[in-house]
């Protein structure tokens, strides 16, 4: 946690407060903050700031806001990955959020498992992008959206994602091409699940304006391959 | 598990055979393997082959070598990393395995808990090593050294690291020089704890020939920012 998300209700008055337990709970856990040490707060999808800690009690953090801070440039992407095991998904959307990530999609694939669209993290992606904000020193949440039908995504939304100045690259071993690097317009890209998508599915994808590139002969789980891919993306 | 990692002394006979309760458990409740099916195996520090299952018992899978295979090429990288929480060391040893680093040294920092050093987690240094190997489908261990002692490491060991062709990175937010992106040459990247690195250590680093660089002002987490730096730099 390097700042503290505060929604705009918490800052209307001269003092903010931060009264969430579990903000509560790491400040005192972890910072061991103390009256008039000063302390980094965003204001969710607002500006970011820094303040001075005026009082705290068992319940309730009060702030006095010193100056205004720079909040992050998020990255000119949209992530579309197939539905991960609930385990990874956690992390999967902290690391995706943290790094910068506009947009993310979750959609099905064939080799995703039915019962993962069950899953009651999936309930939780709120509270994952607040974490990954928290981590990266963000306000903004990226749009997250769900599909839980391979085929009509690709073929009915994603072909309006895509244009001559926003290629999406799906991430592919057998491609002859190579994922690009350091490039400086907007994209998609596309991971697959566990054990990649299927001949069917790369084929649907690449009809529908996709690019199929690859990364080498190494194979990357979906989790880390994303920071390594968004990392060579946008290296400018 | 993308390959099965076999000692040499299971290649000996003319069938190869595997044993280990570990893979023989994954071939039978992931993969599902049938007799005649074919399987990616690697001979530890050795070739990559393409095999025919011969047999399957309880206790055996008997391999036919059919042909030779590439092993994935290494990233000409040394990563330096303070040592990790012990439920982040697995993911970050199989992670820095899986994209292809050549050598792995944990070292530690003032921020890294000193209890961290005593966690069980470090005998399993080899078996974290061994899952990012089948995972990427490589068959050569990256070297790992351990340095409990920051300043030692810093002033005796580091210096010998670096060269004019092979400089080394250390990750810092306030640095005026960004990370490198595609480079064409071998290097070091030495990444904090988290917290990161404390003044006095900067200093040193430098004063021992680092050079501090920038990845931007987001706040990435080291497990994160090992795969994000990695895709960065070795983009060509």
């Amino acid at each position: 946690m390097n700042i503290v998300l505060l929604d705009p209700r918490q800052t209307e008055s001269e003092l903010w407060s931060i009264s969430s337990t579990r903000q509560l709970a790491h400040l005192q856990q972890h910072l061991d903050i103390q009256v008039g040490d000063t302390l980094k707060v965003g204001i969710r999808e607002g500006k970011r700031y820094l303040t001075e800690i005026i009082e705290i009690t068992e319940k309730t953090v009060r702030l006095k806001p010193l100056k205004e801070e720079a909040v992050p440039a998020k990255l000119p992407v949209t992530l579309i990955v197939a539905l991960p095991r609930p385990k990874v998904l956690r992390r999967l959307i902290m690391d995706a959020v943290t790094v910068g990530v506009e947009k993310i999609i979750l959609m099905h694939s064939y080799r995703v498992d039915k019962s993962y669209w069950q899953t009651p993290f999936l309930q939780q992606l709120e509270h994952y992008i607040e974490l990954g904000l928290e981590q990266a020193g963000d306000t903004i949440a990226p749009k997250v959206e769900l599909y839980k039908r391979f085929k009509p995504f690709v073929e009915d939304i994603l072909p309006g994602l895509i244009s001559a100045d926003c290629p999406a690259y799906v991430a592919h071993p057998y491609a002859e091409m190579r994922m690009p690097a350091a490039i400086q317009h907007p994209c998609s890209i596309v991971i697959g699940p566990e054990g990649g998508f299927i001949p069917y599915e790369v084929d649907l994808l690449i009809h529908n304006g996709c690019q199929a590139v690859s990364l080498g002969n190494r194979i990357i789980r979906t989790e880390t391959v994303i920071p390594y891919v968004l990392g060579r993306l946008f290296s400018l």
